[in-house]
């Protein structure tokens, strides 16, 4: 197990590019056409993501993609193979789906923002990534779809995310009928938050990761947790566990630095802490 | 009670027609001029869906309506007889409103995606119903409001469909001031998926139900289920629970048909298994 | 404690100014050019908001500002001046924060609804005031942001009333970068229901007001507590519980006079029981 994972993150090198650019990491998911959410490419992507969790030169992450493809989803190929397997392959789709799960948990849960930056086509899981991020950029050509439907797999991880970025009509309609909607219906669904010309789509990721990379790395820690845990809480519980939240946000040095700075109108000098 | 049931079922038959075209099932509420939820109607409509639940031949479902009007709500003449009651009518509410919400949630958790039709004005339980429903279609002059307050009378069991499908302050606007939006609105704010010509709606709708027809009906019953299964569930529970969904359905025949019609480019053909 | 209360409460009188036009309140925060949420304004909105819950004078109310600002958030010079109490801080901060919780869910649970008119910017907690309101209305000047995150203080608590508004990604974008949105970006969000040119703002708010005045304040208070409590629960709990609003509902005597009224096409007077 040690050995195959060894060789799975050894093959992942290729599989998933992390360029750093200023305090920027962008992972190119780099297996085109489809750039297939296979064991390896969410091996190498998790494995990614897990290595900029303590690397304070990381303050955002862009996910993009090479070819005309952001992602199809699953390795439909790889998932058939193992039909062959003595279970009919149900060992291997479950680590399949419990990958996917835990790559997109990974993502909501990773204490960094991540976007997506989006030039083509986004479908099924690939359409679930999308989903993950904290924002999302598209190029007006970028198509978005679940899909599963039209073959027989509904597509019922990727709705998790889904549905919680698309209202309930929208996101039933995508799932039931399985078609295409382009960049600017995605926008108006709020899967994504802008929709810019093609070669403008990096340029735009950047910007918003450039910016968000000029705030305490602590805050943003802190405040992207508690957006997501208190997402799932009654108003009562999400006020109570906020307001904690806000005093020892408070109480951080860098708090008090941002505050001070913006009193003694001056730039902060985040410490991270 | 068995006789009353069937007093009604037969009543039944003349407000809510049920008629099938292909793989889909028609469901006209023809009671205009206001199609009232009365007993009676939500008890017919009740039973035709309970009928087509075993139908494989039925893979759709479209509630639509004869008239200018999709559907009023409840029965107000009905409900204030009962007044006359000893217990003021409390009972009989209680029955009309434990029959609305069945209904409703029937719609909800029916395996086959239902589909409304909407060429007229939908208002308080009649919007619910448009709400309650997977997809709809409006027609250009298609008017919804949930307008109780109006008569003393909160939309409140409305709300809950409406706000499951319509933004917090939107929904909030709809039930306190209980003014009528137009379709275009109503797309808007999610409660719609298409707003076409007046003499486009059935088309349009039936154009779903064809779409929907064409995919496998164990996928869309699995599907369906997952999808308002996981919408009440937090992060980590609702992927856990969708995972283990989706080994399940690649388990399926419909599934192994599915993705081996794609990957050897043929059109697929569904067991419904 | 109570002597301290006594001040606040004295200095609260020229701090929201409550003026009563007809059956509608409007509170108008009156410390420009902040009109920030120090302690004083909180408790003075909070007096106002308790005197009102059992005036049945009132049928709604309005919180509206003096100045270019609506409200710019917590008084960050209150804040910091306590850095220097012996704990740096920690029960002045816990105690901000519990004041702002309970100011916030204040709104969320009385009993008449409440609309924002907001001529300016709303910024942190202004914004989740905003957010907070069961409706609002912008000008076309009036501009959003929670930017805590320049500051080194994320806007947790804000972000409870912003997330039960506006989509995922649309409140990360907001949270992450702290820029500001305008007026229409706000509507398109589900921010506010409205937006109108600056001078209309306030009459606008006071026509929702009037409508909703002219409704039964019964209905009202029970209606929008069960839109509240039905938000939290799954689909099935909340028809259950609204099902026994809405018997309890037809019961009080302002629907029956409500439906009766209807009925015989006359206006309805309303009891309030």
């Amino acid at each position: 197990m040690a050995q195959l994972a060894e060789t799975l993150s050894g093959k992942a090198i290729s599989l998933v590019e992390a360029r750093q650019e200023d305090a920027t990491l962008i992972l190119t998911l780099k297996n085109p056409p489809a750039n297939a959410l296979s064991i390896a490419m969410m091996e190498a992507l998790l494995g990614a993501l897990e290595r900029a969790r303590g690397n304070d030169a990381v303050r955002a992450i862009i996910i993009t993609h090479e070819g005309k493809v952001f992602c199809a989803g699953h390795d439909l190929k790889e998932m058939t193979a193992h039909r062959a397997d003595e279970d009919r392959g149900r060992e291997f789709f479950a680590r399949t789906m419990g990958l996917c799960s835990k790559l997109m948990q990974t993502i909501v849960r990773h204490p960094k923002p991540v976007i997506a930056a989006v030039g083509g086509v986004a479908t099924a899981a690939g359409c679930q990534l999308v989903a993950s991020c904290d924002l999302a950029v598209a190029g007006t050509g970028a198509r978005f779809a679940t899909p599963g439907v039209n073959i027989g797999l509904f597509c019922s991880t990727p709705m998790v995310a889904l549905s919680r970025n698309v209202s309930r009509k929208q996101a039933m309609e995508m799932l039931l009928t399985g078609e295409m909607i382009d960049a600017e219906t995605a926008r108006a669904f709020g899967l994504v938050n802008r929709v810019v010309a093609p070669d403008e789509v990096n340029q735009t990721a950047m910007k918003f990761a450039q910016t968000i990379a000029s705030k305490s790395p602590l805050t943003l820690k802190i405040g992207k947790e508690a957006f997501y845990e208190q997402a799932e809480m009654g108003l009562g519980e999400a006020y109570e566990y906020t307001a904690r939240v806000m005093v020892e946000n408070m109480l951080a040095r860098d708090a008090e630095e941002g505050i001070g700075a913006f009193l003694e109108k001056r730039k902060p000098e985040w410490k991270g802490e």
